[in-house]
């Protein structure tokens, strides 16, 4: 492909000489024939070495390099660059025989089931949507269309995703909630009746669990994307275009707006409300309701500049603790000084 | 079915007029036709508003809707209301022709065997248990009657699983633990040659690990429940009816009493030991042996009081610190206030 | 097997009676015909009651058993005894005809095969691996020689695992990056197409996640080893002789030097460069870069003395408060006191 070619499909302005390209890197990896971009002004110090054939990039860098894709977004067109070299994952097309599909279940057109995926009684798999190896839909349990879900990935009894999703290998939803009850000091199980409604065009990560509802239906939003390793909690409800970040928890029936944020590792208590547009910092544990708009983080959870003035201070604990004990021991030799002085005067 | 029946089956009191119902729902949700409860006082302010046709309630709370059923204990007798409405995950029966069942392998009567499933050379099935599609149960290994073996779990080889076992899918028990030792600069694996010991009515959550010893046995007590994506390190020892909420990570050698709660991703170091009845909170960071009996959380694991008050002054370290700094200045300018006073004192 | 043919075979000295033993044990559960170890001096307490045939100890506790197996590294030479013992997992040999093997996949010699493991076009697989049931080996995937691929395991199309290496049941090595850009208010995402390289000798644990790259590759370095339920986010890159722990997350585009350790839940934020030889404790947020050499903990990171000295602090911090509550009390008494008495003199 040529760089005029990659501009035009673009809708790109194109400044330099033209020339062959064969694929996308880093400022700081790309070779002469791999076309880059810049998207954070931080790393513009990289465009000056950059071998790369050309550079997609803002007009007010355009003249820092010998051939310039100009963009608004620089980002999000090195993204559809990318779409232009992005190879589908799997190759096989069709139902194996090697694959279980029972006889009750209705598969869409142009569905795959790859070898050693298990399709369950009455279960509904939408058009083209593929089942990779090893990968399991239980019995009454809907997919939409265009879905993929990738290889080993569980989809228990009666959960339900909708179109475009893809559940990435190894996440598992619907399993029973998390929900006992300690009676005469045995725990025992309070059974989990609801379901998981996940949304269309919700990614779910590797190895993510989203447990099913002990009433009604644990929900996640239109368009949300979930990272790997994330674990959602019976009847939690997370809202549309939210971004949850690895190893996120969510504790049982918390509710999520839309457009949240979460970082990686935070922990969300159960019962809590997060509002919509709220961005939580990694590692932060929340344990009260975060009202819509907010941004923080921490243990417990605060604001943004409270936040980085308490991350300072923490390590200066000792040093207060020292000036607290100095403070002391002063006052008290002031107090003695001037309990003499009074004492003194006449 | 009816409420009068529902009351009767239950042995509950029943006050109202009797109707058909279909079903169960939160108080929030329920429709005309399903049945809620009110378990925790503090939701007692939708009990006016709920559409509910009746709802398992306290004594106390029973003139607050139009058809009760009086439970002593009422998040138990819903949990045996849903036991009603619980389906069974699951339809197939019998071994499956595509299941990999080793011919050395003992299966006890009325086993289920998936598609794809896999048991190896010499390991033994209980009656009644059911090993889902994707499942691997390795050579040598025991597990129990009336058990749930859920899609894709892994049991290595060797590993012991007691009866009425759930394990949920993805879940790994028996790799090696994690030892290595320095020689030289290089990794060296240290031989993981012990096993894991799963006791009776313990339920394993979904994509947790638990790792073999590397001598002797990593356990888990009867009845212990343990949620998604915990991890287990080798020679763990944990006690009966604990309760290990998702994302903890014990490290190796650590024990834990009876009737431990460990809420959602605490961590406890190698080789520590927590008592019987020890409540640790969320994230909390365990570097110390615990007591028996210990409710708390943080890092450093703090008693519940002590947490919560460090928990409420974390944010205001930045304004402590300028209080201080304050002092410092008032307390210098008032030591040069006391020593000219003092000097000019004839 | 006999205490001298053990001794011999490990090239140690043995002083005390010969007799057969049967297999290795901790001190504390060591029975009669069972040899144990002791590699840290603080459970020295146990030879005394130890029943163990014979200790492999340090000479300084030589005179401490009756049979000692005198070493002057024994925690590694109990694990080279323990190797003697070890039993390889899996005993499935040959290439299952209930494996799918695509007709253009090569495999090299003495390649095993389980029952359901699926290995797509174009896929290389080097001689003496096995691949146990239920992996996945995507297209153009390749995989060294001597490795062992368990249960469930997946290894998406592209990626490339070097010679030696575990990869444990149900990781997931290569599936996109977590990369979206918002546009327009809705999440987009960004193609990811890059891959991951495993260097030869690398363990991965049960259920780890290691995304594919944006551009070029997420790399782990030779001989590291990573434990169960861990992170590495797109476009990671791990250094040589790495140790990292349970549950740890990091995330893009962070960079780990060689013989680094990251103990269990540690968060390492994206684009971040961890030096060489750096040792952080459990838990830890890193949110900056971290010097070759440096050892701590915490969040924010603190060298160790700082940690240890803030951990004693943080249950503290309500007494502190009151300290200095109790500082400006007394301080502005005795400022009350002092300026009576100024106004006082003549």
């Amino acid at each position: 492909m040529k760089l005029s070619e990659l501009a035009s499909t673009l809708g790109l302005e194109f400044a330099g000489a033209d020339c062959e390209f064969t694929g996308l890197n880093t400022l700081e990896n790309a070779t002469e024939t791999e076309v880059s971009f810049l998207a954070n002004p931080k790393y513009a110090h990289f465009l000056p070495q950059t071998r790369a054939a050309a550079v997609i990039v803002a007009r007010e860098f355009a003249d820092s390099v010998q051939n310039a894709l100009v963009s608004e977004n620089p980002y999000f067109d090195f993204a559809r660059a990318g779409a232009l070299f992005d190879r589908k994952q799997g190759l096989f097309q069709g139902i194996s025989p090697l694959a279980s599909v029972d006889a009750t279940a209705e598969l869409g057109e142009h569905c795959t089931v790859y070898p050693h995926a298990y399709i369950g009684p009455h279960a509904h798999v939408g058009k083209n949507t593929e089942i990779f190896a090893g990968a399991y839909v239980g019995e009454h349990a809907v997919v939409g269309e265009n879905c993929r879900i990738l290889p080993n990935a569980v989809i228990m009894a009666g959960i339900v995703v909708g179109n475009g999703c893809v559940i990435k290998p190894g996440a598992v939803l619907g399993t029973d909630g998390f929900g006992y009850v300690l009676v005469g000091g045995e725990m025992q199980k309070i059974p989990q009746i609801g379901t998981v409604n996940i949304a269309d065009g919700v990614h779910i990560g590797a190895n993510t669990c989203i447990d099913k509802a002990t009433l009604g239906a644990t929900t996640v939003g239109k368009n949300t994307k979930i990272d790997n390793l994330v674990q959602l909690g019976h009847n939690v409800q997370v809202g549309e275009n939210c971004f949850i970040i690895s190893q996120v928890g969510v504790a049982g029936s918390a509710r999520i707006g839309n457009r949240a944020t979460l970082a990686g590792q935070v922990g969300v208590a159960g019962h809590l409300s997060i509002g919509d547009d709220v961005t939580i910092g990694p590692q932060s544990g929340i344990a009260k309701d975060i009202p819509a708009g907010s941004k923080g983080g921490g243990s417990p959870f605060m604001p943004e500049q409270t936040f980085m003035r308490s991350m300072i201070l923490a390590p200066r604990l000792p040093e207060i603790f020292q000036r607290v004990k100095r403070l002391e021991k002063e006052l008290e030799d002031l107090k003695k000084l001037v309990r003499n002085d009074t004492k003194e005067m006449p």
